[in-house]
């Protein structure tokens, strides 16, 4: 590993973006009052965040954000400051792809939150894995320090520049170069979008392995590099098992090629994992061979009210037993998250009345699986605990039963004291941007 | 990571035993001849490997296996030589488990194959971590080369010193530290069996998330070591998505403490996937943390003639479609397999004869889910590929549904021209030593 380490200070400058965005989440997310601001549109429409994030980020009206190294005590180290001679030589790297227009590159500077900004004035816009290693390889014989960027959709400010770092964006590094319709194995550049990728496959009778909130704006390349988790981590689990292969380009770059499609791999060591989660401190991901899961025929949510945490765990207990293989996301939220959805995203409580739940006249039962709408009004939590529970599966009549007799069994023990369960696409999709959001 | 990175000369070693053994095992499988000395008891009558395998190592019977060092060119590296001191500094780390006794480093001397043969004179058998640390500090210290050992079950010879290393054995690490019986992840030493850890998370309503041949002798350090597949896999995919943690002495004695149970934790560099796969050669697995899935309630195996590589995949992704996510594993052997299996091990064909598949009176289709059992007699392979389907899922009755309309498809279309299914507990056992062996 020796030869592909890379350079120290690089490595700590990026950490201390990360250590100081995970401080400004938390403050973000104590201060309800900036949450407001994102308005109602995203989310109870269903708005693309691709739109949403794009137009946020750029809007005139927005306020100026502080620089980061007036925010915090940080202290930049002595790496070189871009001259002429850099622009002329990334000029011959990438032609026309060196940005630096004030202007383009204010949304390349400040994260999505708006809570941390660097002073960057030079935006790369490579290409192909060959533009990265010879963009780096420059910066590493010229000790200019690079802050990689993926979707710049993170929440932790660590995908802008803490001081004036060259910022290589993935954004045009997004082709598909392969798809294996037996296999489901996908390898494609790092700067696909996720939303464009989950299109690609779908239309293959596939899915991506994970799903995010933010997946019109966020890169795989991001995901990947973040260990993001996301909405389909129950069923598909970490991308530490989903990831195949990593095309890696180091400081120095060397491009590191452990881009395998081969899913039952355990030849020697697996380079690929360490960059997993690593964030761009050991390297650019440039390209990902990643498994895809068959795309599930059937997908049903329920939305349940619970009423103490004691339940929530026995709840989750007894739908993995009950719904068993077809259980794809448990998500719980209380009565304060509920409350803050509801008033400030104006997202209405899928939970709202006793009656979502329809005595079933065909079987029996006492309930039955019944297709329900959010309400149009936000209204007042009244449980402590609410359960987002999804299946996915290959039959929906199975799913059906399979779900009934779970609300069955967790209705009558008083697990659950309320709910509404959704079959169709949109209503599913609504009922789960409670708690995505 | 510089403090903890291993002797170079300990780690060329390991890898020079890896490599070896790699070619050793092509020429065994290649040489059919052993093959018969395996025997029949073993697989036909479901007896556990455990005990086979001690026997077989072990039988007073067996010729003389020829040293490593005699048989290959390979070279001692400069390491010391066990002296009287070291002994006794040994036996005061482990007392009463510092073995030098020739007859019982017999076994650990020579891999389960009988292809490779070390010669070392001392087997160590530490119980907890810190006493492995105290170990390989003293070795460290007086440069003395060490061969970490599980159950000695590997086909590759890794598992064996090639020279006089010191044999640390997993064997007396044994224990299991705790079971979450919300989240069903297992916490335990590095020494416990495999097929001990299964009872022991079935009784709670879990399986362990592989499942191997070797089940009844290997450990689970020693499956992570080699990032063992197994035959859960396609069901719950790579160790790396499993393992949660690892707790792992390096070279020096530094205990490396990643022994997370958080599942979705995307914390900082994923460290404990480098020893994922890196067969001890950059430390002793001394605990590991693994997510364990819920148990099926019900398992069903096909076991299917296809007349074709080509229908062998497009079966699969027939099946894929149509059992969906209770398809657990999916494996496929040619007719020379066939032929092996049923002459050299006389384990039986099940699919002898197309009368397996019964006309289903009830539901008037053309096939049905139909018990049978193995011939007790070897047949002929009839046709060039055989496939092994097996599915587990959480109700029986839509699993057998699914089940029978994917094998209406795959019959109808001529994918498949015969096959026999089981349910049954031990003849889905029994059928699956075809593949397994």
């Amino acid at each position: 590993m020796a030869p592909h380490l890379v350079q120290p200070g690089w490595r700590f400058w990026r950490q201390a973006a990360c250590t100081l965005g995970a401080s400004v989440q938390h403050r973000t997310w104590a201060g309800v009052s900036r949450i407001p601001r994102l308005g109602s549109p995203w989310g109870a429409t269903a708005t693309s965040p691709r739109v949403y994030r794009s137009g946020f980020s750029t809007s005139p009206r927005a306020p100026e954000v502080m620089l980061t190294r007036e925010r915090y005590p940080v202290r930049r180290l002595p790496f070189s400051v871009v001259s002429g001679e850099d622009l002329a030589a990334f000029e011959r790297i990438v032609p026309g792809r060196v940005i630096t227009d004030p202007e383009v590159l204010e949304a390349s500077n400040v994260d999505w939150l708006r809570t941390v900004r660097g002073s960057s004035v030079l935006l790369l816009r490579p290409r192909t894995t060959e533009e990265v290693s010879h963009i780096l390889r420059h910066c590493h014989e010229r000790n200019l320090a690079v802050n990689p960027q993926g979707g710049n959709t993170g929440m932790v400010g660590g995908s802008v520049p803490v001081f004036d770092e060259i910022i290589l964006s993935t954004a045009l590094m997004n082709q598909v170069i392969s798809f294996h319709d037996m296999s489901g194995t996908l390898v494609c550049q790092a700067g696909c979008v996720l939303e464009d990728l989950s299109r690609h496959v779908e239309e293959r009778g596939f899915v991506m392995p994970l799903d995010l909130g933010a997946k019109g704006s966020c890169h795989i390349g991001g995901n990947v590099a973040t260990n993001a988790g996301g909405l389909r981590f129950l069923r598909y689990g970490s991308l530490h098992g989903t990831v195949l292969g990593l095309e890696v380009v180091l400081a120095d770059g060397t491009v590191l090629n452990c881009l395998s499609t081969l899913r039952k791999d355990n030849t020697g060591y697996d380079l690929k994992q360490l960059f997993i989660g690593s964030e761009g401190t050991l390297g650019v991901i440039t390209a990902v061979s990643i498994l895809c899961p068959p795309k599930p025929r059937a997908v049903s949510v329920a939305f349940l009210s619970c009423p103490g945490f004691s339940e929530v765990l026995q709840t989750f207990s007894t739908c993995k037993g009950l719904l068993g293989e077809i259980l794809s996301a448990y998500e719980f939220m209380d009565a304060e998250c509920m409350w803050l959805v509801t008033h400030h995203l104006r997202l209405a409580s899928p939970v709202q009345d006793p009656s979502r739940f329809i005595p079933d006249q065909h079987t029996g039962r006492r309930y039955h699986v019944a297709e329900s709408v959010c309400a149009s009004e936000p209204v007042d939590p009244e449980s402590p605990f609410y359960v987002l529970i999804e299946t996915s599966g290959s039959r929906a009549g199975h799913d059906a039963e399979k779900l009934n007799d779970f609300l069955e069994q967790v209705l009558s023990s008083g697990l659950v004291t309320d709910g509404t369960v959704a079959t169709d696409h949109m209503k599913v999709k609504g009922m789960g941007t409670c708690t995505s959001t």
